[in-house]
């Protein structure tokens, strides 16, 4: 295998920035729509939620861009051991970045399906939990920017707040499914977004799983981790 | 950059055919793991659910192998253009992989949340979702072995089978809820045993796109793809 100067090691440090920076803008864009579709929700604005929708191709468009310099770095500068690590964690981490946009879309695609006589405001944790949410993303951004392990460990410890008010929230529809039939449909529609928001917490846990083993070589202690308190409401 | 040798091209492919069959392996883990989890469901096999979810972590073990050799491959291979294309793939096919696999684990631990009042009957079409989203992972997974791209769009073609299932067994669960409201928690459960399914399928399509990806080099065509039709039940 070919040595590497310093020439081509300050070449990789450089692309690596440029990457980070590139995935922190995926993260802008996919926190932005979680917001965004969230307000549609509340305030029933479905032209709002099909812009969410549309705009989701912008943050698929940068992952493929992500996946495709990726492959060039490793090509071009053949990384060793922790840099290796970092460009195949840079991979990993944009798909996440992803997949937290689809979750944006997918509460999104829910507002036209909501009936106008709200009921979303009986759903006042609702806002709270999106806030948590995004505020994970936003954290385990920067700490893969900044190759913060502690800050990685910090995020997933805030899931489980997340989680607790999936469970809230998940029974508080129940009731009001019983209470009148007709809220059902909308009650479905709100539970699957509790869940989206749900997922986005998880999705910022893994992200911070894999900033840590990126910044340390190691994996994280598993009672940060959320395996082991996960429950399935 | 190196040159690669006749040899390092053969212990490339011999390392790639290896991945491959890991891949496969946890693909056939994690079809096996929607089965048992689905029939666990049906029988309310608690016990065996529990089974389900503590196995989980082979597939997740799997994940973590397959991208340590991944990274090994690329580090030791130095691979080139579609080689490399192939190494990356594999990186991310093994990620949906373990998803799916998280997907079975969910439906398993919704298993004990159900009353013993079966109205899984009630929801006659959930086996034979399951049956066509675990067909499209086996055939997804051998189009990948196999290096088929045509296999490839079949399975993207197929995801719209599992949608329509996914649109009808939500409004029969709907009804079910307004017919009686004791059968809301049930149903509750069910309706997201249905969404694991239905991104089950998503999922298979998502490592469909990714198979014709590192075949062709080429993006699959738009119709194939699942954005276009996907609708947000």
């Amino acid at each position: 295998m070919q040595q590497q100067t310093g020439h081509t090691l300050k070449a990789f440090d450089e692309d690596m920035e440029r990457l980070r920076a590139l995935i922190s803008e995926m993260g802008d864009l996919a926190q932005e729509a979680i917001r965004e579709a969230m307000r549609c929700l509340a305030e029933r604005d479905i032209e709002g939620a099909l812009r969410v929708v549309t705009r989701d191709k912008e943050i698929d468009a940068l992952e493929v861009e992500t996946d495709r310099r990726v492959v060039q770095l490793i090509a071009l500068r053949a990384p060793m051991a922790g840099d290796l690590r970092d460009a195949v964690a840079a991979l990993k981490i944009s798909g996440v970045v992803e997949r937290i946009g689809d979750y944006a879309k997918n509460i999104a695609k829910r507002v036209p399906l909501l009936s106008s006589g709200s009921e979303v405001e009986s759903v006042s944790l609702l806002p709270e939990m999106a806030r948590i949410a995004t505020e994970m993303v936003t954290d385990v951004l920067r700490a893969f920017v900044d190759r913060d392990a502690e800050a990685a460990v910090r995020v997933c410890e805030r899931d489980a707040a997340v989680d607790d008010f999936y469970e809230s929230i998940f029974r508080a529809l129940l009731t009001h499914m019983m209470e009148n039939p007709h809220n059902i449909g909308q009650s479905a529609h709100l539970l699957f977004v509790a869940k989206n928001l749900e997922r986005v917490g998880d999705h910022a846990t893994n992200i911070a799983e894999m900033v840590y083993y990126a910044a340390t070589g190691d994996y994280m202690a598993e009672p940060a981790s959320r395996d082991r308190r996960k429950k399935a409401v």
